[in-house]
């Protein structure tokens, strides 16, 4: 089934203990896209400016069945970001975010896009997302993603649009934030009470939980021995998560549960190098093995009764 | 199999956002001790000042076949700790630390307690560790708590004690701070190459991962509506692990496994109320619907490959 991703697509400029990269592919819609390809066709919307690396991108990702027919080329600068990692890796930095032409952005469909059956809505303004969902024809699944700026700026609009999505992800911090509850459970419960069937909450480098009304499950991250740049890990694993969805075209708990662990899959996978690099090299097989090395992780016989 | 607990037996105040509890039943020994207990038979050595409630401690352990031969009464007052846990419940707040007479303790095994066959260690300065393995005949099964006082002050004889365990268990910024290592599967294996063959690294509501020479096994803590006070959570998580260990007297891999869902399930109920209250009243059939819990939380099937 077609998936749908509307994002950003950036420049990123990224610092961390193991080496330096200086304005490579970046944005949520770029590493979205990259993870998403390995399970299904994406269709990218998303703007740049004049002086982005349009061949590079398209080289990429084209070559990968990525649809860019969506992607508007403005006049100006492109949305650039600079950020660090310190040593325990575990959340950036930012030093500097220009927003360019990204700060303009008013995503247009293209007319061939509005049959999206699967539809992601990365993290950008809420009104944006609820915006993109009037263009779409009836989709099947629509998930959405979120951060600290939006639901302190734009809570209300967030609060309408959870009405209108199949799924929310956010990290736990913006969960706490959102809902006013410290504990996961509750604050998951929070939420699906206004809208969404289904939450995944990500903890980073401590794994992610998926709550439905009558269900929690629980993927760890994979314990890596070299962790090399962050950036991305959640954008790849909504990628990694919603293209597996839109491949198999089925919603059942047990789907899901496998969605989640192939977007943890390929959140382990783009950690590994700088930009979307890892993304497009990885194999099928990686993916099938990192998945039977999650299924060997978490594995235990129940045995006998106590 | 025997098991035998040496540690602390301590008299807590602590205060979470749900309440308070003043001079409550608390130490590493007394936890994993009553966590254990619903495995197997326990032998505990500690000591209390002459203030202490033995009465009540008696009525609480022996009961559940804990044999307190071991726990010295002392001239002087007991072990008080006094903590506070904030809002978020992650980590405590210690008010106050009063050793009273466990700052002489001079673990002595009575002579019917040196043939345990499995032996935990608790927290506590790593020469009495050391010297209470000199006290027992060939134990079959050997683990040590730690912390990062003795990893700071006692680094020598923590290294010497590393040589003559079977596993060490110990959370995330202790083993970062003992091996100087940020990645954990690098700490892991750092403390695999000096002892130990198994490592268990706690990470409190992010679950606990269980490392050998090749294998990783993961399992997340359980995603509780209502944590009352964490104080324990560790030592109770210990003593289901070597409770079912020492019951089954299985070190395969498979059992190890069980053994740290067990452990895990043990945790998640002693944070439901102060003190070892609810270790006291939880049944069989309550840690058995947990580990069952726990088995649904995280699992899922492979599926076709990608």
């Amino acid at each position: 089934m077609p998936l749908l991703v509307v994002g950003s697509v950036a420049l990123d400029s990224v610092e961390t203990p193991f080496g330096k990269a200086d304005e490579v592919l970046g944005g949520s819609a770029t590493y979205f896209s990259a993870s998403a390809s390995h399970q299904t066709s994406v269709k990218l919307v998303g703007v740049v400016g004049s002086d982005y690396p349009v061949d590079k991108l398209d080289e990429a990702l084209r070559t990968r069945g990525i649809d860019l027919a969506g992607l508007e080329r403005a006049e100006g600068e492109s949305f650039r970001w600079r950020g660090r990692y310190r040593h325990d890796l575990n959340s950036a930095e930012t030093l500097e975010t220009r927003l360019g032409v990204f700060s303009h952005f008013r995503p247009k469909l293209p007319e061939q896009f509005k049959s999206a059956r699967y539809v992601f809505l990365a993290n950008i303004d809420p009104r944006l997302q609820l915006q993109v969902l009037e263009q779409v024809d009836k989709p099947k699944f629509v998930a959405c993603d979120t951060m600290n700026f939006w639901i302190e700026s734009r809570r209300g609009d967030l609060m309408e649009l959870l009405k209108h999505v199949d799924l929310i992800t956010l990290n736990d911090g913006e969960a706490r934030q959102l809902t006013e509850q410290a504990n996961l459970v509750q604050a998951a419960r929070w939420i699906l009470a206004r809208g969404p069937k289904t939450v995944l909450i990500k903890k980073g480098e401590h794994g992610a939980f998926m709550f439905t009304k009558d269900s929690i499950f629980y993927a760890p991250a994979y314990p890596l021995e070299a962790v090399f740049d962050p950036t991305g890990a959640g954008d790849s694993f909504a990628g990694g998560f919603m293209g597996y969805l839109a491949r198999t075209d089925d919603l059942s708990e047990a789907n899901l549960r496998r969605a989640v662990v192939i977007g943890s899959a390929m959140g382990s996978f783009v950690v590994e190098a700088f930009s979307i690099t890892r993304l497009l090299s990885v194999t099928r097989d990686d993916i099938d093995r990192r998945v039977a090395d999650f299924h060997r992780l978490v594995s235990f016989d129940q045995g006998m009764p106590s």
